[in-house]
C-alpha cells in the first residue's frame, strides 16, 4: 500500500517495524501505531470506510470515502480495533496524505528519560505540524543492535553508547530540527546530537530502532510490554517501573525503547548474560504483574497499540471496570450472540 | 475551553461558528466539525477519554489522558456522535495542542467551484502541514454578509463580488501562502488574492465566512443542508446540485458555503427578493429530496457534522442499506433496551 500510494504521490501514513509481513485487514483489526503516530494518528486514523461481514453472514457497505459523516454510530471504529470478534473486514477504504517534501533526522544522546521528555516537548511547541516521530531507546536496546550488525557505529563522538538515545523526525527541512537541538543543548539536555545529512544516514538512524525486536529476539527469549501512558508520565512511568522491577528482579536486562512522543514504551526484558533461560522464562506472570501495575499507577493502558488477543485477554479485564465490562460484553452478545467471530479473543469467555 | 487553553499556551481546537453558545458535551454527543477540522479533525479527534452515565445508571469511567489505548472495543468513539441515545456524556478529557506560531490568512475570488479545489489540490500538497482551514462562499452567501455590516467592503480590486470566494488559513508565516497563490495564478485559477496583513485584517475576512448564517436568517426563511461528498466530488456535487435545484425550483436563492477542504458543503437556500415565504417553506421537503439525492450519486452523507436528531432521522433512515440499520438498531438495544436515552433521535422508533 505504501509503494502504491508513493507511485500515485501520495503517502499511505502507516508505518510499522513488521510492515514487511503485517497486512491491512491485521492493521485494521487490531488497530496497529508505529512509527507515524505521532503526526497521522493510528491504523484508525488511516481509514475512512470498511466493508465488514457481519457475524449473520450479511455484508455491511460502509466504503465511505468521507472526511466527516455523522449519519448515526460510529460503526467504523468499532469494528476496527475489534480483532475479528464483532465481525470480519473484508475491504477499507484508505486515506492518503500529501507526500513530504523533504524529512530531516535527528539522533541525540540524552541523560535519561527526564531529558528526552523535556526535548520532545521543545520539538512539540517548535514544529508541532511536521514533527512526525520522537523515539526513545534505552542503552542496552542500542547496543543489542549495534552487536548484531558487524561494523555498525553510532554517529557519536563518543565511542560509548550513552544512557539514552532520541530518534526524531521531522517532515520539514533542517532549520527547524537545528533550531530544536540548539533549545536542548541551551537547556542542557543533550550529550551529543547528529542530523542525518543524506537518506541513506537518515535510513541508517531508523535501521537501528527498526531492529530492536529481531536483536532482541536473538538474544533469548523475551518478555514483553506494550503500554502508554499520559505524556506527561513517560519519565515517571520509566524510573518506577525499573525500580519495582529491579527491587523483585534484579537478574534481567532492561529492553526499554518506544514511541515516547506517544506515551507509548516498550518495556521489555531479556536475560542477564549466562542467566538461565527456564528460570527467566518464569517471571512472565510476576513481571506481566509488576510493570502493569506501574502502569494502572500512572492511569495507562497495558495495551497501546498491539491488541489483546488472548494474551492479554485475561489481564486487560482484571483490570476494566465492572461497568466497562458490561459494556463491552454486552456489545459483544449483540453482534455475534452465538459467539462465533473469532472465538476466546478480546474479551474473556463468558461465565 | 478555548481560553483556559490559550491561557496555558495551548490550542483547542475545535472552532465553530456557534462556538459562543455551543457546549462542549453538546459538540461532543454530536461529533460537531468547525473551520479547522482539515488540520485538526472533529470533535471526536479532540477528545481522549469520556465519563458517560449508562441506560442503568451506572458510571462508566473512561476518563483517560492517552494517546494509544487498544484494550478492547472503542467505547468512546461510540458514545460521541450517538446525540445521547447511548449513553450520557458526563465528563471528557480533552485534547489540547501547541498555539501555532503563526496564521496567515488569504481571500482568493475565483471563477468556480473547479478553480477552487485546484488551488485546494496546491495548497495541500504545498503546505498540508500547516493548512489548517479551506473555507469555499458563493456570490450570495457573501453579498447576504457585506449587505448586513453597513459600509463593508471586499479587500479586492474589482467592487463587484466575484462568483466564488476562498478564505484559507496556514499555520505558518506568509512565504507559503504566497507560493500557493503564486502557483494558482501560474494555473490560471485566481482573479483576485489578498493576503490579510494583519489580525484584524485576518479576523476581518473570517468574519464575513462566520456571518453567513446570520446574515441568511436575516434574509428570511432557510432551507439549510449539511452534506459531504469525497474531496474529489465537491466541484461536481455543486454543479449537479445546482442544475437539478434550478430544474424544479428556478425561483430560489442559493446560499452554497463550507468547508470545501473537508468535503463539506451547506447547501442552503433563500427565497428570491419579494417572493412568497409560505411557498418557499413548502418546498422543504422537495429540495430534501433533490439535494440528497444528488449526495447519493456522488457517494456523500446527508449530515457531515450536524448530527440526525430529529429533523433527519428518516431521511438518514432511507439511505441506509438493511444491514446498517440491524447493526445500529441492534446497538441501540443493547446499550439501552427500554428506550430511555433521549428517545425519537438518530433511529427512527422500532415497529
Amino acid at each position: 500500500v505504501q509503494q502504491v500510494a508513493r507511485d500515485a504521490n501520495r503517502l499511505f501514513a502507516l508505518s510499522l517495524a513488521a510492515e514487511g509481513t503485517a497486512t491491512i485487514g491485521g492493521n485494521l483489526a487490531t488497530n496497529a501505531g508505529g512509527v507515524s503516530v505521532l503526526r497521522y494518528g493510528m491504523a484508525r486514523d488511516q481509514c475512512l470506510g470498511l466493508e465488514v461481514v457481519t457475524a449473520d453472514g450479511d455484508v455491511w457497505d460502509g466504503l465511505r470515502g468521507l472526511r466527516k459523516d455523522n449519519t448515526g454510530y460510529d460503526l467504523r471504529d468499532l469494528f476496527i480495533g475489534s480483532e475479528g470478534t464483532l465481525g470480519i473486514i473484508t475491504a477499507a477504504v484508505l486515506r492518503l496524505h500529501p507526500l513530504p517534501t523533504a524529512r530531516t533526522v535527528a539522533l541525540v544522546a540524552v541523560a535519561g528519560p527526564r531529558q528526552a521528555m523535556e526535548l520532545f516537548a521543545i520539538a512539540r511547541s517548535t514544529s508541532s505540524a511536521t514533527l512526525t516521530a520522537f523515539e526513545l531507546l534505552n542503552a542496552t536496546s542500542v547496543e543489542m543492535v549495534v552487536h548484531s550488525h558487524d561494523g555498525f557505529r553510532l554517529p557519536f563522538a563518543n565511542p560509548v553508547t550513552p544512557p539514552w538515545t532520541v530518534l526524531f523526525e521531522l517532515s520539514d527541512g533542517s532549520a527547524a530540527i537545528e533550531a530544536i537541538l540548539q533549545q536542548g543543548v541551551d537547556a542542557g539536555l543533550i550529550i551529543d546530537a547528529t542530523i542525518a545529512r543524506s537518506e541513506s544516514d537518515a535510513q541508517r538512524f531508523w535501521m537501528i530502532r527498526e531492529s530492536i525486536s529481531d536483536a532482541q529476539a536473538a538474544a533469548g527469549p523475551t518478555i514483553k510490554h506494550d503500554i502508554s501512558v499520559p505524556v506527561s508520565r513517560v519519565a515517571a512511568f520509566i524510573d518506577d517501573a525499573e525500580q519495582a522491577v529491579r527491587r523483585a528482579h534484579p537478574d534481567v536486562r532492561f529492553v526499554v525503547f518506544g514511541h515516547a512522543g506517544d506515551g507509548n514504551i516498550h518495556e521489555n526484558f531479556s536475560p542477564i548474560a549466562g542467566g538461565d533461560h527456564d528460570v527467566f522464562r518464569g517471571k512472565l506472570d510476576d513481571l506481566n504483574r509488576i510493570v502493569h501495575d506501574v502502569v494502572r499507577t500512572h492511569h495507562g493502558s497495558i495495551s497501546a497499540e498491539h491488541g489483546l488477543g488472548v494474551l492479554r485477554r485475561d489481564e486487560a479485564d482484571r483490570y476494566r471496570s465492572p461497568v466497562e465490562r458490561t459494556l463491552m460484553r454486552v456489545i459483544k452478545t449483540a453482534l455475534d450472540p452465538n459467539g462465533i467471530l473469532n472465538p476466546h479473543k478480546v474479551l474473556p469467555d463468558s461465565r
